[in-house]
């Protein structure tokens, strides 16, 4: 959309246009055979191995611009975009064409007394709006599974990526046109003006869903202003229990993973909690084994008694999401001590109890509140791919719609086809 | 709650204290057996049969104020209660006690190849917000369904039925107390205070979902000013299209109930297509009977001319929704003429073809975007209890969530439990 680009146009004309033009695009790519958006996804990966050194010069620009504004290691890291992974990029499309097409699926049919027929069956949820930061992949991912799904997007890109993104999405447009689906199937908002992301969170009559991804002010923003509905995690605080009945070995080697196989993920554990009865034995086996790998302990009193090297925890460590190597470790009463304090404290996002105890195991299944809980597993499984979902655009911990991974089913809705031989309502 | 009925406190204070009673009440609720649940329903409809004169003397003041008001006749008869009235919402509390309770429902589990058992099972929304208007027993109704399934229920009643809510509502309070649940599982909330419901539009922090029934402009209200998100439909205009293939005595039978069964309900047909091509021959069976049987028949030109009794059709008429003996009537082109009217002027709620051709059946099937679309079957049917769901709250348009009936379990939400052994993510 070259016109899209132009700065000088209203932004609130333009977006508005923009949720038309999408809104037109959902009501043909509802329809669209799968056949037909595979045909597009395929195109787009095939295009954008093709355009590998326009979308690398891009890339140049971005990574120029944000050296010149001082942005740090990691974030340079997460915007610089190589051979590989472009190719990445391009493969990963080539696997969201090969996932199942939910759209059509039946989710159950009944036949009622009086002989009507009575079918859920998928559709999609019309226009999908999504707000990301950074690395400039998620234009590609996002805009895929919204076309796999039948839906269509609207990406808004963080300003650091805005030239990576936009040859990225040429080549999107470029594998639409080829399967000859409407371009405006995945349009790409202007970064220049910050006043788009705030039209986007008021387009209700456009569009039906905002799924932000990005850092804790984005989603807040979003969360706040939005009138749209938004799919979106704002924290992941997750916890590990350990159980007086936890099988020691399990405890540390999951703690271990759940805090560092990778710290800045959502589902990263931030917070410990062990029980009172068995902290003296426990948690120097497994404090050390964190300790050693380079992880920062901030334990409450009895737990610093037990392991005097941690530092002591404040009562603000309770909320807080590190996405780093520190943990925080507290000593509960127990089951029930476990479940209080992840109330009080979590985000409702994956929690997880490490206990032989079945009886414990159900009791923390059932009473933790959170999109995900787990029993003798590690919190960074979760994620769409390790769900067998095949891909994510998120995790939600909202209640409403979907909760836990945003795979292609959760980006579905469904609509009652009933079929009849001629009844009339008594 | 007393206290809640003292217009003298500061509404925004009074509106979070119900809210914040509310999240903790759904806490419990989510926990509660089937059992404690039923207790619960099967006391209040004891009460509510045992309170029959208080409830009659509460209603008597009603109806003494809306008579003063000079409110019409068809509304006094929705606000009016009697013995047979009063029977039937304790009969219906009894029912949805009879109903299977969707909260622990295992929806799905699957195996992953690392062994991890990954389960979704149904736990409630949380508290569930219900803004209704002039009949007493949604009261009843609405917080039973919450209770059921498993939602603390935040109830705003039109200010016409105020003592009469106000005395079914205690009712369902005596039900909860008697089971030992939290009397805050079901909260009515005061009339007095027009402001109340603009502060519970925006509790976000404790209200999961708002459920307007009511009028047209209770609903837009609601819809444009919740941060919430809402659950509704703002029009039910239903279409009936008699295609080319169309039997039709079937087509007369259909279009006759779906049009004047009941024409207050939103699943009542307001607009009647007719393939051009047989017009001519089946507008006169169908619309004769439409009128013996007192009906108005507002036309387009081509049908007028066929069937000339009719008023002419203005372009308002495709958009109104009558709720009465009236019906409009145009001539389109085939099943993708009906389906480009319904799409420009329906409300997505529910629509039906006639026809005895499996191939229009199944396009217009999948190409009409409405909640709810039929074939050979009368728009009437658009009812939860129609479609075996027991009871419903209402009918959604929207995508998100539910669509269609809002049964109980449309209520609820899922959490992921996970199960493993041990499971680390490599």
């Amino acid at each position: 959309m070259e016109n899209v680009m132009n700065s000088e146009v209203d932004i609130k004309a333009l977006m508005k246009q923009i949720g038309k033009q999408a809104k037109a695009a959902a009501a043909k790519l509802a329809l669209a055979p799968t056949a037909q958006k595979n045909d597009a996804l395929i195109n787009a990966a095939a295009e954008i191995r093709a355009q590998k050194k326009s979308i690398m010069t891009a890339n140049n620009k971005d990574m120029a611009i944000a050296e010149g504004r001082g942005l740090t290691g990691a974030m340079l890291d997460r915007l610089k975009l190589d051979d590989a992974r472009i190719e990445a990029i391009a493969k990963s499309i080539e696997d969201i064409a090969k996932l199942d097409d939910p759209i059509g699926d039946v989710i159950d049919t009944k036949e009622r007394p009086n002989g009507l027929q009575i079918s859920r069956v998928r559709v999609p949820l019309g226009v999908v709006g999504i707000i990301f930061e950074s690395r400039p992949n998620v234009t590609a991912d996002a805009g895929v599974l919204c076309l796999k799904s039948g839906n269509a997007a609207i990406l808004r890109c963080g300003s650091e990526s805005a030239h990576s993104s936009r040859a990225i999405h040429k080549c999107l447009v470029t594998g639409l046109k080829n399967a000859a689906l409407p371009e405006a199937s995945i349009q790409l908002i202007p970064t220049q003006d910050r006043a788009a992301v705030g039209e986007l969170l008021g387009l209700s009559e456009y569009v039906d869903i905002i799924v932000p991804r990005g850092g804790k002010s984005l989603i807040e923003r979003v969360q706040n202003d939005s009138r749209v509905p938004v799919m979106a995690h704002l924290d992941g605080i997750c916890h590990i229990y350990i159980d007086e009945d936890a099988d020691l070995e399990k405890a540390t080697n999951i703690t271990q993973n759940a805090k560092l196989r990778r710290t800045g993920i959502c589902g990263a554990a931030e917070t410990l909690l062990i029980d009172k009865k068995i902290a003296a034995d426990y948690a120097p086996v497994i404090l050390s084994r964190l300790q050693d790998e380079g992880c920062e302990i901030r334990a409450d009193k009895m737990i610093k008694e037990i392991f005097p090297a941690a530092v002591e925890a404040s009562e603000e460590d309770w909320t807080t999401e590190y996405l780093d190597a520190i943990i925080s470790v507290r000593a509960v009463d127990g089951v029930q001590g476990a479940i209080d304090h992840i109330t009080d404290f979590g985000s409702n996002h994956t929690d997880s109890i490490i206990t032989e105890s079945a009886e414990h195991a159900e009791k923390f299944l059932n009473e933790v509140d959170s999109a995900i809980v787990m029993h003798n597993a590690s919190t960074q499984f979760a994620d769409g791919g390790e769900f067998g979902m095949g891909a994510e655009i998120g995790i939600s911990t909202g209640k409403m719609h979907a909760r836990g991974p945003v795979g292609l089913a959760e980006l579905t809705s469904y609509k009652y086809q009933v079929r009849g031989n001629g009844q009339v309502r008594p």
